[in-house]
């Protein structure tokens, strides 16, 4: 028999069972404070039992508590509704698909696929692509979302080997020019790393490419997944721009995605939903409802209109593991640089104080790295802003000495192009030229400061 | 002879002897689109001969293109100005001591005492402390400030020797009773690792001991170091609390100066005068004109009040440099761990991703680490918000395997603390306690996530 009342138990199935609802019907609730409508979540079976979980219009679950519910009234039964309650697979399954647009759906792991084991309180990874989907009833509304499971990690596990296969993948699905865009749900812990990988490696793309993840678990009551994959959906369709990107909550308003520029992004809150940021610059559009609102573009950005023309389209999905980034600090031991060499490194990325300095105690062990043939760039810890070496004197014999100053390329976006820069180029001084040209906006023309 | 336009030459020079004004004049300029009135200031030898600069009121300075201005007259003379001017050495032999409060000014190098050399565009350490006084003369309305050069370096070449140092002529000054508060002008680079190193030395501080820099040399026109200083000396003559802060730019406007805690604040921009951030919550004051305005104190914080009782007074100035901090991303190489163990380090700060995680690869090193009896401690390279490594897979094998999670403390501070207390502990057992106790607001209670 099947449970309409999934995962609810004791109070919260009683109260529901009397007012004859069943999941996936849209329902308003009235709490001695509010009144709440929306479409009744299903619940894991080791969910508590105080709580009723709705989804709002805006895409976002939330869970009311059975002790502060004074009524609930069903407004729409499930079975009336196009395209949305629980009954998801079958609606995939009637969906008209030459009425709707065909986005690829990739999915990578992460929290946007896991779900919390209310025994332990824990996270872990459990749900599929298709499941993320059916979790996300609203996609339908948008598009023919045609799900596949690409990898199943924690973004903490990926490695360059991964971003590899993932860009093979969406190699494959734009060549065969069947789909308007790309969404690849990830862990959020390593996504900017992997959007920085991309945007190198995916050049020309003729459809976006947009991660998409969520810092709350798809089941939780406060999941931010839904909204952003339905943010994500709709940049992808909407938007006439192509690239890379990352769309994640702009705020704490739950009505508002920001996409990021992949290699301009940054996750800069351990847990907060609108923990993504663009550095130096806006986000490259905001998406409010249906709308997808493009932001100014700034001084010496090149982003590319949608063409849907698979021509130009070039792919280079290898990375060079061997790049060692090394953050600076007082008392910071000389000998990691040292150690760097001796490990096989092609690269050292150092991320500097300020204006792109480190101590005068390294430049030994730097000088040597130099003299090796290792790459040394230079960037800067405080995140925002652009190193410049020429205005102190560390700077200058820094640049002496030979190191090479990013400017305002991040810390993380130039470990990320080195790996790639290494693997693309016959020698390292063609990867130390590749690492100074703007390849995916993830450097911008020095603006000397006043 | 002495020269009454010190740096002026050519046209600058004509304009103002013709209209009879001296450095240190007040005057009034009128260009084409404004009316500017303040103080006029010397220029060194190699300025540039285009420009006036006059310091506004609010402590800024500004340089005006002499073919903009209309006119040019003198308001007061500089003979007739009580404490301001650029005869400030004579005003700082005619303060009456007893008048005013007394302030250490404990020099260290950096920006705020730097000049441009203007054949360069490089930035050169030259100003000796009471030359910082000497470009500030404001100071002088406000306290007898008795400046002392400590050490001479621009902020990236410091290392904990230094810290102990400083930490070292703290205690004379302060226990010398003499002083209602110390300042400390110090380059922004790793103002804010020398402040959290200062915040565990320096405990139960009778007066409070204030960090202030400048992101652009006392001598530009645009030089943020005045409005800074007299910030800071407000702040840490009218504030009843004591403790470690820094004083910076609270926002690009010219008139407020925030005041923050030393264990939670970043530089987080190369350039921009008001780069440094408090973070996870507000700043502890903000400085408007000469009213310290105290922000909301935060959750779990302990402050203590002005006393000028040395009695309680504590100086722990010792560090042990070897602590590690690595940061984690993809593509990491585990042996930087191996290497660390090698290199005789005591302690590894992680900075992991997210709620504090590293990939699994390195969860082997991690453990001999950790066997070795060596500490092992996670932070976060968001920067925001905290580590809770119970939530998913990865932080639980990690929390297993014996890594400690250091929730809201910064990885720069946590670096700096670890040294301090490998330092003042009898052994690592007592030092891992020690970390896990907040002992400057560098660490607040762990509040569960929703």
């Amino acid at each position: 028999m099947e449970d309409h009342l999934k995962g609810y138990k004791e109070k919260s199935k009683e109260l529901l069972s009397r007012a004859e609802i069943t999941v996936g019907d849209t329902v308003t609730i009235k709490t001695y404070d509010k009144e709440i409508t929306g479409i009744l979540m299903p619940r894991y079976e080791s969910a508590d039992k105080n709580h009723i979980v709705i989804k709002l219009k805006n895409g976002y679950n939330i869970g009311l508590r059975t002790d502060k519910i004074q009524s609930i009234t069903k407004i729409v039964d499930s079975f009336q509704q196009s395209s949305t309650g629980y009954k998801i697979h079958d609606s995939i399954k009637n969906n008209d698909k030459k009425a709707h647009p065909k986005i690829a759906l990739l999915g990578t792991g992460g929290t946007i696929a896991s779900k919390v084991d209310y025994r332990t309180g824990g996270v872990t990874p459990a749900l599929s692509a298709s499941e993320i989907y059916a979790s996300v009833p609203e996609l339908a509304n948008y598009a023919y979302v045609e799900p596949e499971v690409v990898l199943k990690e924690y973004s903490e596990n990926l490695n360059p080997a991964h971003w590899t296969i993932i860009a093979n993948k969406i190699k494959e699905k734009v060549t065969s020019g069947e789909y308007q865009g790309i969404l690849v749900p990830h862990g959020t812990d390593t996504m900017h790393y992997t959007a920085a990988a991309l945007s190198f490696a995916l050049q020309n793309l003729p459809i976006p490419v947009v991660l998409v993840g969520a810092q709350r678990s798809s089941d939780r009551p406060s999941s931010d997944a839904a909204l952003n994959l339905i943010g994500a959906t709709i940049f992808a369709l909407k938007s006439q721009l192509t690239g890379v990107f990352v769309c994640m909550h702009a705020s704490l308003a739950d009505d508002l995605v920001a996409c990021h520029l992949g290699t301009r992004v940054r996750k800069n809150h351990t847990s907060k939903r609108d923990a993504f940021e663009s550095i130096d610059g806006m986000p490259i559009a905001l998406i409010r409802g249906e709308t997808v609102e493009l932001q100014l573009q700034q001084a010496g950005q090149k982003l590319k209109k949608r063409d849907n023309n698979t021509d130009g389209f070039v792919v280079r999905p290898n990375f060079d593991r061997r790049v060692v980034l090394l953050k600076y600090y007082p008392g910071f031991n000389p000998k990691l640089i040292a150690y760097a060499l001796e490990s096989d490194c092609r690269a050292i990325i150092l991320e500097g104080t300020g204006l792109g300095h480190v101590g005068k105690e390294c430049f030994p062990q730097i000088r040597k790295a130099v003299e090796s043939g290792i790459l040394v760039f230079m960037t800067s810890q405080c995140i925002w802003g652009r190193t410049r070496m020429t205005v102190y004197e560390t700077g200058r014999d820094l640049l002496d000495i030979g190191v090479i100053s990013l400017s305002d390329m991040m810390a993380e976006t130039a470990t990320v192009k080195a790996m790639w820069a290494l693997a693309n180029s016959k020698d390292v001084k063609s990867a130390a030229k590749l690492m100074q040209e703007n390849i995916a906006n993830e450097i911008s023309m020095s603006i000397p400061i006043s």
